[in-house]
């Protein structure tokens, strides 16, 4: 059966199981201080065109969520996010696991909006009482957001100054940032995403490799000691190579950009399907996650051909579903979609 | 340079690789829920002769350590270690950081014993004060130990009667569990250790994986929504099936035991050349780490055409040094430290 | 300049500090073991006809919801709680700072509702990825809430009617709680609530009493080790008598409802005051905090004479304050502000 | 029957009760911004001779050592403390409880010793693998011990030389401080404490207050936004008042040393008492707590007449008591006791 169930379904792009196999026997240092893991960082910081970045290897997303906001944040305070966004939502309270509020704010198809992040800043300092409150002490968005949907630089920087008149850092979530950078419909390049934010993660996970997210602080705003937050966490692998490996790969040869790319095309393909079918969609996304309504009748009968996600109840008749790509998704997948639709 | 600096320093075992790129394009569900996360549990069930037994793959030890800790004992309790134990010494506060405090113990070569878990344990009930201390609601152990050294199947038995007569687990982390079942002069088998400890992982990074511990509960043990704590942890893989192939490998044909055996048989003959050539040992270790006394200039000319540990400072004028073998370790190795030596 | 500004401005009921007075030279244990807590336990077991209910004092609101929250739920569970809930919006954090989330839900003038609660729960458990969600594992509200408006039993039934249908502990913040038993509207009797409750609070802070507020586990439900769970809070006083013996008088002789009795009548006689002067009410509140809307330049003048709680701005031009009655209001208090208004 | 048991028998010195009545119908704000607490931090800075100051209100000793420890170390540090320290042993891991570790060093008589920290620290900074280790990041001492022994000037400054020397802060636990400033054979002063330490309490809960401790910062080193790390673990008192009144009347005329001398001059009868009687001394304190070893038959008679303190077993036959004497300790009740013994 075909999959469009997500993007981690398959295992990594050959090339990385390639390289892997390529450096096995080297004997190399742990805990990410091996040459890969260097050099992996070498071509980031080159890639975003910030020299002075700081780049730190982990393994999947929610650790990254949860080490970078708890060591940015003072005790007294907490995390500014979409009430849709990952670590609101999805994340199974790791946040307030290391004791920190996510204070959540309204969307729009996932995203947050410079006028409300602002607006709760005002509010907060104008309050009497706020020594009784949490105090809002960083922000974070997820671009590509968790439907898909994409900041403009517009947005992205209206946030950005926001946060820094109050001088409190702008986290991004890029768990599938490849597909933000490849999508057709952004203004938004990696050095500007590197520019604009103070700490951002390129992810690996969903994006071709095994696992593996790549954080960037921008502004050596990396906290004192990361390292340490980071093993405390339980965060830190010994072959830290893993990592550093997949990375050196991805960023070498842009093959980072080519698997995105590959995936967005795939996604275009998709959406074209689905409107020639005259299906519904649930709004309009320009990355590789699709979001379409189906009959419940219809969704019966489609589950036994193929897989794909379950996101919400729509109403009682029709369900939102999720169709993703990703760098295993080949035209035969499409091709049989199409006959299966 | 020839490295024998830790048991982590080269990749995977190659059928791993191997089947990691078999697999690679099967698409299958993420999270821990993929055919072969199960196909390993059930191989390592089998190996356990504990059919009852709940498996749960993490990434790394001192993930697993804080997860399974945290996940078992009551927020008033904390968990007792020799004051040698990794998580006392050498997670950073991994297990403080989930809010338990490590109670330590004197130890003797790396080991906890019984009389002393049992004296801790009935002192506290004694002490009229003991509601405003912390209970001891666990007892932790590594085996091998942090030097090398190994329970008996007498002394493991005789700790596990005292955690029953207090109806506290015994947990037993065993990152380096291969090393001691395949140690010629160990008594206890997989099996033995499944049915004397609550709970136990099986160490994959340090045993031939690129990542990965097999964490066994084997008395129905498992914490309720076990998957839910491991998630807030930041410790749940999108792509589990990474551990789920890697363990599946490691216990098919006894892949596990035999990189076992060669590290083993590795470690004999290292030992055998450090006793040839006169160096002294600073303890008799059974496993896969060997430590020795080297004099400060020897030491110095050594690590420029080999790696190693540094272990401690022994007095003024020597140093305790750590030699490890691997799966990756070669006689081509050993006759080139021969040389050196 | 006289006061209007909280309940908790002046000290203690005359009582309360005549019985400090005439115990002082009493020699107890410590820690909550006095003879006073013991018979404050037993008097307010009596005034709810909950003769199993266990009964514990601790000093102040935040530091009891903390306690008692985090002592109840598992470690992968939050509690659901109103926007405009004390835990969510004026504790700082002190419910995320024991690594729990509090799952916010609307509310109309302080309130929860059984239907949101219950629509809540529903989807949580048909949602296919709860598992990488907090579970909902309580409910918190708020009697009187943050807005003075109360329950009634009917509602408040229909919220407990839903947490025993999932199994979840519904838990009531009494800060305030006399009021709400002495207002005119209300039909909740102390009985009721220790019937309808699985765990609630009777404040005396707010109440009369210097600091204080005494938690009632209605069903022995009270969590194993409670004494401990409070200690590393470091909420455990070692002069346990101080609240033992407020308490002791408080539930002597009915003085806990005379108090409240007595604001309520005072918050009467202001909202008539208010009412005739024309003043526009933000809400209509039966309890002892009462909500008016005054034009800013009103509230400048005002300001100069009498003390009173700024809430919330209402628009440009208006602000909403807060008067509050307590032990020590006094109808010159009122005389005095009838002249000023 | 007559109670040695501990200081904190008894109710508060009389004149606090007093103060608290004559004050009670005066409407102040609260949460620590009432002009009793203004005019006791002034009198507290002015007792220090340490104009810089900042003072802060807490209610108890576990408390406040959470409070004060949680917000000075960074998240990776752990606080270096005697094992018998009260944060080590007997607080049920409040320390724990906010993610810290407590390093535990061994201690003479209750006393940490500066060569000890000294070393711990260097050996640390030279250990290859100190970023997978706790960072020492704070020095905790009690004063007078758990023992009611005493540091003398230059024991302390040696500490907090070394502390300095690693720029890490020096936290004096004085939960029974005025004991120790008062006992005869002490050479350090208030003054000299507020000169040595970064932050120390002087204890009322133990020294004749219902409860309270008053946490000085001795060189603007109050962490930023103390009040909501107070606020966010839950203690913070609604009635600021009940602490600042009591401290404001212990700091005039030099109550708290009066009562304080007292206790020592009643310490010093029953220490001549138990000498002449020929009972054994545990060890020699020079503050309020004495420690005696009695055979257990003599321990069971003696506790029909007497209240005190089992503080451990010494062997089969004998146990260590404590007799401890306060504010409201008689010479009738010396002249009973010398009957009894």
């Amino acid at each position: 059966m075909i999959s469009f169930e997500s993007d981690y379904t398959t295992g990594a792009h050959p090339k990385i199981l390639q390289r892997l196999a390529e450096t096995n026997r080297e004997a190399m240092p742990g805990y990410g201080s091996d040459p890969y893991c260097k050099s992996a960082a070498e071509k980031i910081r080159a890639a975003c065109e910030c020299p002075e970045a700081q780049v730190f290897f982990l393994a999947g997303g929610t650790q990254t969520n949860a080490v970078v906001i708890s060591s940015l944040l003072q005790e007294y305070e907490g995390v500014i996010a979409a009430k849709t966004g990952h670590i609101s939502l999805h994340e199974a309270g790791a946040i307030e696991n290391t004791g920190h509020k996510v204070i959540e704010l309204p969307q729009a198809e996932g995203k947050l909006e410079a006028s409300s992040v602002k607006n709760l800043l005002e509010q907060f300092y104008q309050d009497e009482n706020h020594e009784h409150m949490v105090f809002p002490g960083m922000v974070y968005l997820s671009h590509p957001t968790e439907y898909g949907t994409l900041y403009t630089k517009k947005e992205l920087t209206a946030i950005s100054e926001v946060c820094r008149q109050y001088q409190i850092p702008l986290f991004m979530d890029g768990a599938r940032l490849g597909y933000g950078l490849m999508s057709k419909s952004t203004d938004l390049t990696l050095a500007d995403i590197a520019r604009i934010c103070d700490v951002f993660y390129i992810g690996g996970t969903k994006v071709g490799a095994l696992c593996g997210e790549a954080v960037v602080f921008t502004n050596t705003s990396m906290p004192k000691h990361f390292l340490n937050h980071v093993k405390r966490h339980g965060a830190l692998l010994a072959k830290g190579r893993l990592l550093g490996i997949q990375f050196d790969t991805l960023f070498t040869e842009g093959l980072y950009f080519e698997i995105s790319r590959h995936a967005i095309e795939m996604a275009e393909q998709l959406k074209k399907l689905f409107k020639e079918k005259g299906y519904r969609f649930y709004l309009e996304s320009p990355t590789n996650q699709q979001f379409f309504i189906l009959e419940n009748e219809k969704l019966e009968l489609l589950k036994e051909k193929v897989r794909f996600g379950f996101w919400e109840k729509y109403d009682e008749k029709n369900t939102v579903v999720r169709f993703a790509t990703s760098w295993s998704t080949t035209m035969e997948d499409l091709q049989y979609l199409r006959e299966i639709l």
